[in-house]
């Protein structure tokens, strides 16, 4: 390793989102910031989330000083207990997030493990040879940060997710006098969230939903049903607010909304009046106008509160007519099949449904294209490395830059494992690469499904499987009974009758003709003859008994 | 079946988007508007296609009066041949929608034996007690037609897919003075598309695309690939136009586009110099900055030509540095997963990309609110039944048609195989039920693949599949070769070593102390212990030999 040289490795958030993890190394001395998962596409079948691959970091555990983390979302905490068993440093959080770790941790079993440090905005740590400087930003978290890491090679600007928010429902607006007075002391190199760089103008305040809540509210009779995230502790406070307003009680369901908001609440960043929020079963036996029920489930996951609802498989409570469900998101790219299936079903079960496509009950917590052009006005950066988003999305984002003013050249467009170096004053897009797989977690094992066994699940899903049990003579030239078959996920079983008699005529003879490989030749005859009857390619396993 | 009443019987297309098939019905005579394919939503595992269910029409063939289509795109074609199989009655159709029926027909063998009829927009044909007057729509695709059905119940508006657009492709605007017409006649019902009832506004004209592409030939100094639906005939013309004012090219590639593409020709519908239009062969061996090619794919198809480049699996070119690739098409929901990583495999190979989201490279084919709200004025409907759309957006456009004055009881928000009757100027949603479930196409079965074989496939995907070969003493009291193990989809097969040798121990033991039921003491052995070891739930099959 060469001394004097500041390196920068991604090894999870760009080139795609979530999962954000940043190694900042210097003379061999590593911090990391954040340490996110993200969740599976649509073809990572049976997979639980996806996991930055740590192999770098176990490597070198020992250079690693200390773990950064910028606020407390999945896609920046969820992988902390994967990290966990790989290194052993502190942990830097502001006093929300570092809640919201504990109860993370604490649920993984970790609880007392980890070194969990406590900082404010607006504070410095040293870790390592890295100055942290944690900055108060706008997000649809309290407590959010951005770092300005001053090193030995020069001053780093990690913004982290953010907003310029001028009316957030803490009143906190994001640290503008820091940011420019690093543009004064010399920023070598701003990294920027890029995920809405799609998304010209300027993000709407969180206030535009109090707004679009209020409306609901107005018009609501029968019982309100909002659904967030879990961790959306801010939108939890604005349903709070209206929930107050009009004199409704609020009720929480689902073990990691309540978990976030206790914990949220014991520190002081959800402030409402003891008397406001009950128990659901309580709630239940109020008057419906007197209610407001806030659950988990806005991305349409099956298995959460408002997935149960929409199919009336819910345990407390069942969706009635009169019901004012909301959902209070964004439907994460590839879940819109998933979300809309859950609006559709609540329609059908008689609820009136609003959702983002057709009310203001919901705004992005991420900078749109006026907001990064302003942070890169703010900070004048030397160099500029888009990340938090999907290749596209940096492409983007390096096109603003350009826009005000960087030099092309200036700008690294990179993904995860690419290794960039400072030296002097300079950036340099190394052809080194370091591990960077998709690292998946499925059950309790990580990282034993690979894109072959991913393979192996898409085509069991696309025509099924088919196992043929043979018994033959003892001289292995004749079949003795009929050989039975199974099938699953690959044709109606009153449809399949017919075709699988047929089946088993052209296996016996298949059988009785084959020279040897018998279990090859009746594969093979199986595979070719459901084929022809059914152009489908089901997984065929033939297993031959002889008979006793 | 009482007389003089009207049925109205939608079997695809209300509650969900695409397969649009209505059936009217008056005194037992039937007419069929449309016979539409839907894509198969993520967790529709293997299936190719989704049918309009055809039992009822098949119960009634001969009923069947007429089949009329709209226009030409597959949600309103793709089943033609799936509904000729079941009724024999002539087909209605506008040239270029005739001439795209013609394809698609010929590719599925039927192109002889389908009775097609030509009518010109305008024009009125009599099939059975129906009178159906074409009006002209402007759509995506030329040649799109309205219906002004006149029963002797009362006058049916019945839209189809349109937007009002003042500057449309081919210059015709839609037919503002039948509909007004109608509304003097006294419009009984109006059916009306909903599938933009959620975007606010009025849909941008298609002119705003020759601005867009324009931007894109100026800027580009490689080559333009653009891809688009195979059926986006007026797009076709946009790129031929904008090709032809930069001096450069045009080169189809892919059967479909290209059928479309000739067939469109040969009617007219397209129209430019007979010297734009190149083989590929050829464009691939002029200049870079000389060429435009056209394809399919915009939808991330991984088998489309557009999927292929984004691989590097393309046969006939590559991408190169230098291309530019133009997504001329908004994402059908469900699919932004693989449009997006197409995009960004694109960017990877050195294109620069112009999509949708960042650029004015596609408008919709379909009405937005405001012009939602206008056919709804210029009409003047006593009853309203939106159609075309999931049933949030069914109700989102019941909100519109309340918004501009019908009274709530006579708009009707229904599902699939809902009979609504008219008798005496009066509506009816009657409790009547016609068979309409999701009809799956999967290889060359049709209906043969249900959700309990697609259930069966999502488990097979969630995580794979062991099977257990075991062979026992003629006793049956004790195992006597090492168990056999295969599994798919479940566990890498370097990770799984220790695991299965693991697994072969317990199924040794179980198999020994198993009383009588083997095979279920086995599965049930191998089942709890995966599980307990990995916490997933592959599918398990044992099957027992006996020692010869």
């Amino acid at each position: 390793m060469s001394s004097n040289v500041l390196r920068v490795i991604p090894l999870g958030g760009l080139g795609e989102v979530g999962r954000n993890l940043m190694v900042y190394e210097y003379d061999g001395e590593i911090l990391v910031v954040d340490a996110g998962l993200m969740f599976p596409e649509n073809d990572m079948l049976g997979v639980d989330y996806i996991i930055p691959d740590l192999t770098y970091l176990s490597q070198h555990r020992d250079r690693v000083r200390g773990i950064v983390i910028t606020h407390g979302h999945e896609d920046h905490i969820g992988a902390i207990h994967h990290l966990l068993n790989e290194v052993s440093a502190p942990i830097y959080a502001t006093p929300l997030t570092r809640g919201l770790l504990e109860v993370k941790l604490g649920r993984n079993g970790l609880g007392s493990k980890a070194d969990l440090r406590t900082v404010q905005a607006g504070e410095t740590v040293e870790i390592g040879p890295f100055q942290v400087e944690f900055y108060h930003v706008c997000h649809s978290i309290p407590d959010g940060v951005g770092l300005g890491i001053q090193t030995p090679a020069g001053l780093i600007v990690h913004s982290g997710d953010y907003k310029f928010d001028h009316t957030p429902v803490d009143g906190k607006p994001s640290d503008y006098a820091r940011l420019a007075e690093y543009s004064q002391r010399g920023v070598l190199a701003l990294l920027a969230d890029s995920t809405n760089s799609e998304r010209p103008g300027w993000t709407p305040s969180e206030k535009v939903v109090d707004a679009g809540l209020e409306d609901v509210f107005n018009k609501a009779a029968g019982r309100i049903i909002i659904a967030s995230f879990a961790s959306l502790i801010s939108r939890m406070q604005q349903v709070a607010n209206a929930a107050s307003r009009h004199n409704r009680k609020l009720a929480f369901v689902g073990a990691s909304m309540i978990d976030n908001m206790k914990m949220a609440s014991k520190l002081g960043y959800l402030d409402f009046p003891e008397t406001l929020v009950v128990p659901i079963d309580q709630a239940l036996n109020l008057p419906d106008e007197k209610v407001v029920i806030m659950c988990t489930g806005s991305q349409g996951e099956p298995t959460s509160i408002l997935g149960r609802l929409s199919t009336g498989s819910n345990r407390l409570f069942d969706i009635q007519q009169g019901d004012t469900v909301v959902l209070s998101s964004h439907p994460i790219p590839g879940n819109e099949e998933n979300v809309y299936r859950v609006v559709n079903r609540l329609f059908q079960r008689g609820a009136d449904v609003i959702y983002e496509a057709i009310a203001p009950v919901h705004v992005s917590g991420h900078a749109s294209q006026e907001e990064m052009k302003l942070l890169i006005h703010l900070t004048r950066p030397r160099y500029f490395i888009p990340m938090h988003g999907e290749l596209r999305q940096l492409h983007r984002h390096a096109g603003l830059g350009e826009e005000v003013g960087i030099p092309r050249e200036n700008i690294a467009v990179i993904e995860n494992g690419q290794v960039i170096e400072f030296k002097d004053g300079k950036m340099t897009v190394t052809n080194e690469r370091v591990p960077a797989q998709l690292v998946f977690v499925d059950g309790s094992g990580v990282g034993d499904v690979d894109p072959e066994v991913m393979r192996e699940r898409e085509a069991l899903s696309r025509d099924g499987i088919v196992l043929v049990n043979l018994t033959m003579t003892k001289e292995f030239n004749a079949v003795v009974y009929e050989p039975d078959i199974i099938t699953r996920g690959f044709i109606l079983s009153r449809e399949g009758d017919e075709l699988l008699t047929a089946a088993r005529k052209q296996i016996i003879q298949a059988a009785g003709r084959a020279n040897g490989n018998v279990r090859r030749v009746v594969e093979d005859t199986v595979r070719d003859f459901i084929y022809n009857e059914t152009r489908r390619r089901p997984m065929v396993f033939v297993n031959i008994n002889r008979v006793v």
